[in-house]
Parts: structure tokens; C-alpha cells; sequence
């Protein structure tokens, strides 16, 4: 089975492109956790917060620096976390990771093997030698960053060369290099600006988008779908924190399934 | 006591600018180590590899993909790991982490806090938000990945707009970012490229350079030192497998302390 196809099932499973982003903070988890060992805090929390989600969400997209802050712990936490989630649901490693050639293939390794992803965020400075070794997992796919939604994003991202922004550059790029392998890579393109959404989504119609910045970062679920007007299995929409701490107190997991499901409808409304 | 400041210490006592690279690889350890559990191979690996090579490296650089794919005690090995290294050596996470405000948070505190490192790598991509959480530790750096060693280097940061290049344009902000925060950042440059290399100090002739390719990736240590002619201070050169996997005998930390003793005094060298 494909990456896409996986997807695909998934969002048919679920009716719901929600990818849930698992960014645990000790200090921020609901009053049920507090008190606990970090490490056991954050373990019940992502287990409670997979539970109570998983029949509106078709992803989980764990981030891995909240997972290493932790420290030695922390990744066997994670482990616990992924083992958590249903089996035909997709597991994305959120570690924007971007390395030369050996180095790519130890990650891929720890995210694919080791941690038994679906698929894992990569940053494209690098150039091919950081994405071209994910390439080689038949069923796993590797989503670039290409367009961002933080306020640091046009930085860099923006820069145009030869009338084209960098990160249209990556997008030409990266699909280059996966012309033999369809469907293995993805792009995270941000919420935060529907144009370049809209341009992206016509420019690679039958590519997978990674959407960040609905949520806390106020990108408006109905717009964004507007701009990608995707069938299944090509949209992700991601929300982390506005999911994981909609309340802080014994009613979080209620609350976590309310907000989660407030997106999945949104998303699925015809604009 | 300043990041740089560190660094200058630690290259008088060692009269040496060499960084010792630690990419273990399980399946590649000398032979007195094959037959073990892989985490204790490299546990011990690296500190052998330490242990012989601290009369004559100023800095160790642990590659965090390495030892992320043990799994989840590959970063306990790591934190054994870092605490072998002698206290007035330099401690650089080469993680090239690169993610946004609140992850980026995240990381610093996990290198810098957990693992009580004095500096890490991270890319660019996503700009300023991806930097500035790192700046806020005192005494520590970050290197910012400029021009890399790497074939594919060229895809991206060799795009110019505006004149320059895309590594110019990073470092040029990188350094704006730190203005109000001296020797809080530095740059990776390539030994691959001299040219680069000798433009980029007349530019930053201030700013820390890792530079990475001397070895097995081929560039020459004594053209390097002409190309940067640094004060103590300003240059780390790494060296990683050249040296980790001099020998695959029960003479390998002999054959280890040789490569970075010869790297040394070739870096040593008037040119």
C-alpha cells in the first residue's frame, strides 16, 4: 500500500482530513496530569488525547523536540505515544530534520524502522542529499518544507531567483527528484497565506499538502480548503495546540474531541 | 565566560582547532566492539575514541542523527557520551534542527539545559524564529548552516537573488539577528569550497567558523587555514569518520589519536 493510499483510507475511515499535532509541554498539560513525572504526565495525556480524537482525526503528527526536551526518556515516551495510535491512522514524525546523505539515512532509519512512521517532515537547505535517502521506503512518504506559516517563513522562503520564490524552487525541485517514486513526497505549505496555497495546489495538483497554521496560528479552516479543493488522500490540515489545551481541566479530553471536530467539519464544508 | 571565549581556552591547552566528529555507526565499529549490544558498542566506542583523542581535539561534535537511531536509548548513550568529554573542551549537538518559536524553544533547552552542550547546528530555512530562541543562553552559540560541504549544497544556496547568494543572504541576517548578542553565532562553511570559504571571512572575519569536508570528504587542511587564516577562537575543523574509523582493528584508538594528532598539526601549519 502507497503512503497516499494509506491516507486515503484513513480520511474515508474518518471522514476528516485532521492531522493532530502532539506537542506536549509539562507545565502546560490539564490539571488531571499535574503532579505526575513529566515523562508519565506527557505519556497519559498523548494516550489520552489519541483516544479521545482518533474517531475525527485521520493523523497524528507528533513533534519531535517535545518528545527530546524530555531528555533520555523522552523518546521512549514517544515510542509508547506511536504505539498509541490506531494502526490505520497515519503517524507523521514532525522533525524537520535535513542532513547530508548518511546522516538522512540514520534518520530515515530512526523514523521509519525504528519509530514505524508513516511519514517525517524534512527542511530542503541541504539540497537533495537531505531528501533523497526517505525516498527509498516503499508505503512512506516525506513531506518538504516548502512555504511555512511562521512570521520568520519570507526570510528566506520568499527570496526570487530567476522570477521564482525559493520555496518554488524546492517544490520544482523535490517533485523532480521523486519523478520515479509518485506519491513519497509531500509539501508542507502553511494556512497563513491562501494565495500561495491556491498557486502551490494548482501548480502540483496531485501532490500531498502538509497544512499548518489553522488553529492557533488563525488560519481559517474553510478558506484554506477553498484554496486546495482537494479530493482525498492530498490535504492534511494540521492543529496542535488549539486541540491539546482547549481546556485545562478534567474535561480536557471532551474538549480536545470538540475542538478537533469543530476543524474536521469546517474542513469538510463545501466553500 | 563567553562561547568564544571557551573555545580560545580550549584550543590553547590543546593547541588545536580540531573537532572531533561522533557518527557511530554500530555495523562499523572496530573489532573489540563487534559482538556487543549496539548501544553499549557505541557507548563505549566514543568514549574510547574520546579518551584517546582529548590530548589533541578542542571540541567533539556528536551527530545527534547517530544516536536517535538506537531508538530510544540511543539518547542516554548520548548523554553518557557528552559527560566523557572533559569540561574545558567544546560540546557541539550537530543536529541542524530548524523549526519554529515554541519548538525552537524546545530544542535549546533539550541541547543546552538536558544535555549541557556549549553549542548546536540549525538551518536556515525557515528564518529568524528558527535562530533567535537559541540566542538567549549565555555562554553558548549556534552555528547557523551557511555554504555546506555537500553535492547537493548547490541546489538551493547557491540560488542568487539581489547579487548575492542564498548562504550570503542567511549568513548577513544570521549576523543582524545576533548584533545585540556577540560570539552567540557562528557559521557552518565547507572545506569543499575555498573560495567560499576565504570570501566569507573577509566578510565575517569575527564570526566562529564550523567548517566541515576536511577528511572524507576531501578537502585539505593546510589550503583551509589559508583560505580562513583564523586567531584562535574563530575556527572548529571537524573531522568525523576519517578519524572514528581509522582502524577497524584492536588498534584503533592508536590509529584514531594519529589522524587527529596529523589533521592537527596540518591545521597548525604556516601556509
Amino acid at each position: 500500500m502507497t503512503f497516499q493510499e494509506k491516507l486515503q483510507r484513513a480520511q474515508q475511515l474518518t471522514r476528516s482530513c485532521v492531522c493532530v499535532g502532539l506537542d506536549p509541554v509539562p507545565g502546560r498539560l490539564p490539571q488531571p496530569f499535574q503532579g505526575e513525572q513529566s515523562v508519565d504526565g506527557v505519556r497519559r495525556f498523548c494516550e489520552a488525547i489519541i483516544q479521545t480524537t482518533r474517531s475525527v482525526a485521520c493523523a497524528y503528527k507528533p513533534n519531535l523536540a517535545f518528545f527530546e526536551s524530555l531528555g533520555p526518556d523522552g523518546l521512549r515516551v514517544l515510542a509508547d505515544v506511536v504505539a498509541a495510535i490506531p494502526e490505520d491512522r497515519i503517524i507523521l514524525a514532525d522533525a524537520k530534520r535535513g542532513d547530508i546523505g548518511n546522516t538522512a539515512e540514520m534518520y530515515a532509519r530512526a523514523f521509519f524502522e525504528t519509530l514505524s512512521c508513516d511519514a517525517c517532515t524534512v527542511t530542503p537547505y541541504m539540497g537533495r542529499d537531505a531528501v533523497l535517502p526517505f525516498l527509498n521506503y516503499p508505503g512512506k512518504a516525506v513531506f518538504v518544507l516548502t512555504r511555512t506559516s511562521n512570521p520568520g517563513a519570507a526570510d528566506f522562503q520568499d527570496l526570487v531567483t530567476d522570477s521564482k520564490p525559493l520555496y518554488l524552487h524546492v517544490a520544482e525541485q523535490a517533485s523532480a527528484w521523486a519523478s520515479d517514486r509518485p506519491g513519497t513526497v509531500g509539501f508542507v505549505v502553511g494556512a497563513t497565506d491562501l494565495d500561495t496555497l491556491a498557486s502551490m495546489r494548482r501548480q502540483f495538483p496531485d501532490t500531498p499538502f502538509l497544512i499548518p497554521g489553522v488553529g492557533a496560528q488563525g488560519g481559517d479552516p474553510v478558506q484554506v480548503m477553498q484554496a486546495v479543493h482537494a479530493p482525498q488522500g492530498l490535504v492534511l490540515v494540521n492543529s496542535s495546540r488549539k486541540i491539546l489545551y482547549a481546556s485545562s481541566g478534567s474535561d480536557f479530553a471532551e474538549a480536545a474531541f470538540y475542538e478537533a471536530d469543530t476543524l474536521r467539519k469546517a474542513l469538510n464544508k463545501k466553500g
